[in-house]
């Protein structure tokens, strides 16, 4: 296997080797406490995504600051999650395949059988019908595992239409003795980028009125939603205010990429600030541009090239893709570097990914520095548990 | 750590867990045989670029079919390719750090006992100096390691410029015992994705003005170039047929990704045939469109979004980007599919990835299926043993 440790504990952070992920633990405990303080204070639930972090180590430290519970994507990065002793877990994803299911099975068993929890989002009665089946070839304890419905609440991705069809999806996952309805999932991942604040709120209001359409179904049909679930980093001050989400699942603050820093901040969202960077090394430079080692193999693109953190007044750089292995640096002269400054050949600079979540899924390793990026040490190496949990 | 693994040998192609990388074994042995047959038709060394499979295995594969060695773009690349024992290795890329300077001379010393060769690309004095103190420091051999001068031949990346300059540095890499100045690196990644055959032809004909501009110094300072290495998959036909360049880097023709399907195909070039595919499944399907497991973090979307592969006639999809865990797919009435069809819950489809190498970066394990990839046979599951060699 290929050298991918970057640093050792107790080094200065100047010895990092590049490319390599960086947390600024200074920075990211603020944002933790920031987030603590607003959902106590909203007094809501706290299940972070613990799609942004893929380690078990944060999921303990996200516990310690009043999380509940850890959102997952994929069935693997449930297991990795247990298997670092996390007990809560919800699958806020529709898992189908036969084979995904009877691991869904075996995990819930396991986790009710250490007094935690499991959890799945459906929205076809298909889905509940496999997982049913799955629960019963594990010969699954009564009322072991927790069903989420989905609801599509703008994002035009999974999620059944609001309203009836949900309480159809609910009345199937009742029916299940093994399977406990615990309410809907109700996320709008279209909402998080929306740059304006005022469209960010209005699209949060449309997600309401379709939970209300779809509680509304409930109440006719007799039956209770006990919990809402669902906000983004973009948009929970709204699920907060709303008193109808009673769970958030808040967790890019946590490390705050390029991609969520560019949205107009509302007033009444708790500042957060950058904690993942990527380090890296200019190993080229020419007359008109310098040459770094971090491509898009060292950070992901998806929503938008990196940014450069932490450089002094005129000397402004723009980070152009150079490929898998290169980024290419220009001046910036329209943000204040008139002189044409480029780094030297050697020099390191601190990059803030365009979104962090699969920026992580890159790197086996995150970096843990302590005291600041330039002078400080590193107090920790955190292995990205849920690398490529994919399944 | 995460459950990554996807097949096991012997299982029926239908068994592959999604989402996983497979190779259609029988494509991918076609296409080699079609490159081989280039190269010794035209008489040339083959240095396929590891950077786009990352695995000790294929590049056994590779030099079974007439490759006498191995590019990678990192010196991590380098130490997993040496660790599975491929003793010919090229970082045609710049290292600067010290401490992988340090790296690449003790993997030189070691491949050099084995009888076999690392090299690396400069563009600067100060790398020279700094690659010969690394080199010193490890009580290197005489003439121990080869070193290529990279010359900017139009991507206007790394490499200093045609002539003159190129000459200081081979004279600087000839002042050093330990160092052997091998020739020229000039590859154009800039061209190899020109859509239009004669835009590629045209921009390969400017590399060549670029060589011969840097020959005639050389020349004038009594130097020669015994070697001038470089070319890709969308241009090899004009390097080959140069007659300047003596070595072929080409990779991508292994695999074929949708971004070198989309260009225009010179009628000179061989026909390489779609070798690697992610297998995904439908987990959720709505009136309007069907929702597979398949995600930017299954796939690598710098170059462009996945296309779909083998579906029969009416039955055209469009990928779009659903994010990091899933792909949306909407009927693609443009290309035949104008009753809307869409797959079933649980159907599983194949992609063409948009850019393999990233592709394969993203995933711990490639299936390499036999006879097919619908009917066929798991024939092996490859390490991804680049995977994440960043440094």
């Amino acid at each position: 296997m290929p050298s991918t440790v970057t640093a050792l504990v107790g080094q200065s952070a100047t010895q990092i080797d590049t490319p390599a992920l960086v947390i600024d633990l200074d920075a990211m405990e603020r944002n933790m406490a920031r987030m603590a303080a607003f959902v106590q204070q909203h007094q809501l639930l706290w299940r972070p995504h613990a799609k942004l972090h893929k380690s078990v180590q944060i999921a303990h430290w996200l516990e310690q600051a009043g999380a509940h519970g850890h959102c997952v994507q994929k069935t693997s990065e449930a297991e990795a999650l247990a298997a670092g002793g996390i007990r809560n877990i919800y699958i806020s994803n529709e898992v189908i395949a036969p084979t995904k299911l009877a691991r869904v099975a075996q995990l819930s068993q396991r986790l009710h059988a250490q007094g935690g929890r499991l959890a799945l989002a459906v929205d076809s009665l298909e889905g509940i019908a496999r997982l049913a089946h799955a629960m019963q070839s594990a010969n699954a304890t009564a009322d072991s595992m927790d069903v989420l419905v989905e609801i599509n609440v703008g994002q035009n991705r999974c999620g059944v239409q609001p309203g009836v069809a949900a309480v159809h999806l609910a009345q199937a996952v009742l029916a299940q003795p093994m399977l406990h309805f615990a309410g809907l999932q109700a996320y709008h991942g279209g909402a998080q980028h929306l740059r304006t604040a005022a469209a960010r709120q209005a699209a949060i209001a449309q997600a309401l009125q379709h939970i209300a359409t779809t509680r509304q179904a409930f109440d006719a049909a007799g039956l209770r939603i006990s919990l809402v679930t669902g906000a983004g980093t973009g948009t929970f001050i709204h699920e907060a205010a709303s008193g109808v989400y009673g769970e958030l699942q808040t967790g890019s603050f946590l490390f705050m990429d390029a991609d969520y820093a560019a949205n107009e901040r509302d007033p009444a969202q708790p500042v957060f600030e950058h904690a993942l960077f990527v380090k890296t090394q200019v190993i080229s430079v020419s007359a008109t541009h310098a040459v770094c080692d971090a491509g898009h193999k060292s950070h992901a693109i998806d929503s938008g090239l990196p940014t450069l953190h932490g450089l002094p007044a005129g000397h402004a750089l723009r980070f152009a893709n150079g490929g898998d292995e290169h980024g290419v640096l220009h001046p910036d002269a329209t943000a204040g570097n008139a002189s044409g400054w480029l780094p030297a050949l050697g020099d390191t600079l601190w990059l803030i990914p365009g979104h962090c979540d699969p920026t992580v899924n890159l790197h086996q390793y995150i970096v843990g520095v302590r005291g600041g990026l330039d002078a400080g040490v590193v107090e920790c190496v955190l292995t990205v548990d849920g690398r490529g949990a994919l399944t």
